[in-house]
């Protein structure tokens, strides 16, 4: 095989290898090492409501979702609020409120200058007064019709909502939550990891059910291992790894790794000492072709299974303007293409994928359930 | 009408008059003058899950309610929290917190008096500390199996999730909220009221859905009615009917009537003057017999009908333990009769009232659709 001959070579890090233009014929579908493939709602149904919501989660839920999957940020007073990112004025009414015109401002937040307002800004009373707004409302104009209708999560909200929903259905619906800019947040006096690991103890839902943490950064996940590694079997830790020239933020500076080399076999072997899967962008398992095709898998599932790790690419979108060139519908960005989703998240499960990030839980479960 | 007749003579109050022995033959059914039988999940679905916790109200909507019925105490800080009291040893774990062992008081709530802890001593973070436990685990055994599972949860929270509710399913589900003991809060420096308009405020979910705020009060009803009647037609205020020998507890030491004098005409004429819908207990719409089986109606709803009041009586539950004689199954108390509850139910609808305060919203819903 010309992947593991240039592999062997060493010509190419292993993530960026292709088996060749197609997909199909001669490759043969690699298999999903988990029990179960996981569907995971991305920041809960946020193809069809604003994202990090109740309303959001109660729909992937509905929609058959395994997970849901908030990300968490922190308010002055410590409290762990679901939102992607701490600057909140792309997804809540901020600026429509005079009075915090005033904590507008910029920082700069793992590297990235950034103007507006942040969620360490205000109190959960303060935050508690804003209401939630549709992030893509050009992508998503249905859901631009729920703006307004509501709140900033808790982490301690959803969770009570995700039990409520488990026990509702009788089924067990997981939370896979994120940890966002954690250097940072300890850097300003607010750490989310000892917060996140007193809710998770504080809760019946999250000290059984099984609960997945993820972060881009490298240090808050080995911390959490050590603490809550021989307390309970059902919490995961998931390294995320983004663009491949960067480094997890907390390693900037120091000798460590970018994402390119944790992705290489040698690297994947030392995330899974503190890690049991892998979150990687969607274009390290199947990248795309010039035309926007998509190509042939990387060997990168069946490296990370050979180091015992499970793989969770994000993000699957039902839009157009995410799609792969061949799976679009006809008509605009905006446009869904529901077959072509499940097309594309099919070829990425005959990559061997373990779980999925989906914008659309439906979609995904459909896939899954082939 | 021997009913008509008597009543004319003023012999009797007109809440207790019985048309007969028997509800069938000769006694025309009378029918609800609302656009919309109500079915209320008294305190979400209170038979199938522990009182007043989320799962309790999602469980109601899944069943059906077209309102769930939280009852409304304040915590030490302020905030509103779904509680049927504010001593909460019989619905919680707090005997089972040490570090709470010395909040154990004793305390006289509208009268009477009692010992306990008592959520007007605990912040709302320190109530969150605790777990909802089922208040009749001999009657409901079943529901114990979701102790400690579940937060109390705040007034915030409920809107929220119920908005994210009406979201999910299409449907608009309203929220009956009880204010309890509003002269005593206020008298400890809490007032509920001032409390509870700032929330319906804050909320897209309380600014436009379906509201009914109910109290065996008067004075905050009328209050309410003052700050909230022009400002939305989707409030509506509920006048609660105690014991018949009892008053509204802010009218203690004034000349006003009991609640026997206020379900008379000219009382029910009274109560229109500032509510929507009278809330009796269901003994007085349908009296039982000697040997407790149901009796034949009182002239009550017809009387709250012809005053333009609603009439919702309380509370239908599906155990024999309160099921009248001739519904109950084979059994012992703790035993269900689905179809005595039904009956019941029917019967009570054939005296026209016009909703309905259920714990199994499933078996309204059912009783309600014939």
């Amino acid at each position: 095989m010309r992947r593991s001959r240039l592999r062997q070579a060493g010509l190419l890090p292993s993530w960026m290898l292709l088996t060749g233009i197609a997909t199909g014929a001669d490759v043969e579908p690699i298999r999903s090492i988990a029990a179960q493939i996981l569907v995971i709602g991305h920041r809960g149904a946020s193809a069809l409501r604003p994202e990090h919501t109740l309303a959001s989660y109660a729909k992937a839920i509905e929609d058959g979702a395994d997970f849901i999957e908030p990300d968490l940020v922190m308010t002055r007073d410590g409290v762990l609020v679901a939102r992607h990112e701490n600057e909140i004025s792309g997804t809540t009414n901020v600026a429509d409120h005079p009075e915090f015109a005033a904590r507008r401002t910029a920082k700069t937040i793992d590297g990235t200058p950034m103007h507006g307002w942040f969620t360490e800004d205000f109190t959960l009373a303060e935050l508690k007064t804003l209401r939630a707004r549709e992030r893509l409302p050009e992508l998503r104009p249905a859901n631009a019709r729920f703006d307004g209708q509501f709140e900033v999560p808790t982490f301690d909200e959803l969770v009570e909502f995700v039990a409520a929903q488990s026990t509702l259905r009788g089924r067990v619906v997981g939370i896979y939550a994120e940890i966002k800019h954690s250097t940072y947040f300890h850097a300003i006096g607010l750490p989310l990891e000892d917060r996140l690991i007193a809710a998770i103890r504080a809760h019946a839902h999250t000290r059984t059910a099984p609960l997945f943490l993820q972060s881009f950064e490298v240090g808050n996940l080995q911390y959490l291992r050590a603490r809550l590694g021989g307390e309970a079997g059902h919490v995961k830790l998931i390294q995320l790894l983004g663009e491949h020239d960067e480094r997890p933020f907390d390693s900037l500076g120091a000798p460590t790794p970018t994402y390119a080399a944790m992705m290489r076999p040698d690297g994947l072997r030392a995330v899974a000492r503190y890690a049991d899967a892998i979150g990687p962008n969607k274009l390290a398992v199947i990248p795309r072709l010039d035309d926007d095709r998509l190509g042939a898998p990387t060997s990168l599932v069946a490296d990370a299974h050979a180091a015992g790790l499970l793989v969770h690419p994000y993000t699957f979108r039902p839009e157009n303007f995410f799609l792969p060139a061949g799976e679009q519908a006809p008509g605009g960005p905006a446009t869904r293409s529901d077959a072509g989703a499940i097309a594309e998240m099919r070829a990425y499960l005959d990559a061997g994928i373990d779980g999925l990030f989906s914008d659309d839980p439906a979609l995904a479960r459909r896939a899954v359930a082939r």
